[in-house]
């Protein structure tokens, strides 16, 4: 019963942490951290905190950022104003490394732990909020939207197979899951060495089902240069229509 | 040894037909026909057009297109000012015997046929003329690049598979083929009934080996309306690069 009455604070929703990803090398982006980059004149990391930090769902943000980028992170949150909780802390060797370590500075009181890329800063509130409520029922919840091209599996460049477009979707963030299982996937997945994309893997490979919710194609992943130049020209249209 | 000669009118490469696909119902369009539509003042149809117009390992062109737009697509054509012999051909029920009806008007001398979406504006001459090549060799080659996302194999909405990501790869278009392959193939493929979302998967049914080719990020497909801002962003960074 312990844990029932520390994962549910009210009776609405438990306490969510939402853990944001932004200790990657930008090794696609031709010098320089993307997370700091401008889009429309506001730094792609401190877009994707404004969006956190409107969500009523999330009640602290824990930031796993590389040593050297600490305290401009720290700053971008204050002159950006974000209002909720924040802790930067210090990312790992790999991504899985980084969530995990920050996994351990969320509230003692979390009862659910969302893990969003630092780099997809045209998510919005409303989609990070339906992730949160999904994953209060199921236990581990992603949005993911249809994939539109073909996809093939192909070894040294030769297609071995074809699968079937409809059964597949591109998954985004922010992944949510209940925090207990989040942390002993990710302890789990670090242990065997397993190479994953993503936090779900982490979670399918305990044998536990993951939930996709809707995605949106806008919300996407900055990688390379032109990402950011898509991105504007995504704001753009939000901002018309 | 027919066919030798048939496919070979010289030493350096064989007579290439190009059948652009442009029959299609541009549904997630919200109205309207996707493949007129301006990008930065040419249609999107225009734009491929244009890229292939460019290839001398094209010898000439077939346009797939709906009964209602074949006058249209022919007086885009000479306002674009296409110089490569272009016929534009009924489309058929889906995209598969849309190329399949004009991969039987190809010239009797095309030892390949390649396929390319007319919904790929973005596609660039020097790609084109590499598949091309590569399938002057292979028999079957299309361009790829590899997947940014993480890709779930999803039913009814629950994660049952995540293949690795280092083995899977979007293939684009345009896709060449032996000619008589892809003819064989798509026939096999329409007289099954399989549904198919791409022409390599016809050849690939036959057991016959698709090579990659290096695809382009940026080659990308028109489907929503975002799409269209999107390419104009694109196209100002390579004018500004």
């Amino acid at each position: 019963m312990k844990s029932f009455f520390k994962k549910f604070r009210d009776a609405q929703r438990p306490f969510c942490t939402m853990i944001v990803a932004a200790a990657g090398a930008s090794s696609r982006m031709g010098g320089g951290n993307k997370l700091f980059m401008p889009i429309d004149g506001i730094p792609v990391l401190a877009r994707t905190l404004l969006a956190i930090d409107q969500v009523s769902h999330v009640d602290e943000i824990l930031i796993a950022a590389r040593e050297e980028d600490i305290l401009t992170v720290s700053d971008l949150c204050k002159t950006f104003g974000i209002s909720k909780p924040v802790k930067v802390v210090r990312g790992g060797a790999s991504r899985e490394e980084s969530v995990y370590l920050a996994a351990l500075e969320a509230d003692s009181q979390a009862g659910l732990i969302a893990v969003q890329d630092g780099d997809r800063p045209l998510v919005t509130p409303e989609l990070i909020a339906e992730v949160v409520r999904k994953a209060a029922v199921t236990a581990a919840a992603a949005p993911a939207v249809a994939v539109k091209d073909t996809i093939k599996v192909a070894q040294e460049g030769v297609v071995v197979d074809t699968p079937r477009r409809e059964t597949l979707y591109a998954v985004q963030t922010p992944q949510a899951f209940d925090a207990d299982l989040l942390r002993a996937a990710l302890q789990s997945a670090l242990q065997s060495g397993a190479e994953l994309t993503d936090d779900c893997s982490a979670v399918e490979r305990m044998g536990k089902q993951v939930f996709l919710t809707e995605g949106d194609p806008e919300n996407l992943k900055i990688t390379t240069p032109v990402d950011l130049t898509i991105a504007e020209a995504i704001l753009q249209e939000r901002e018309e229509s």
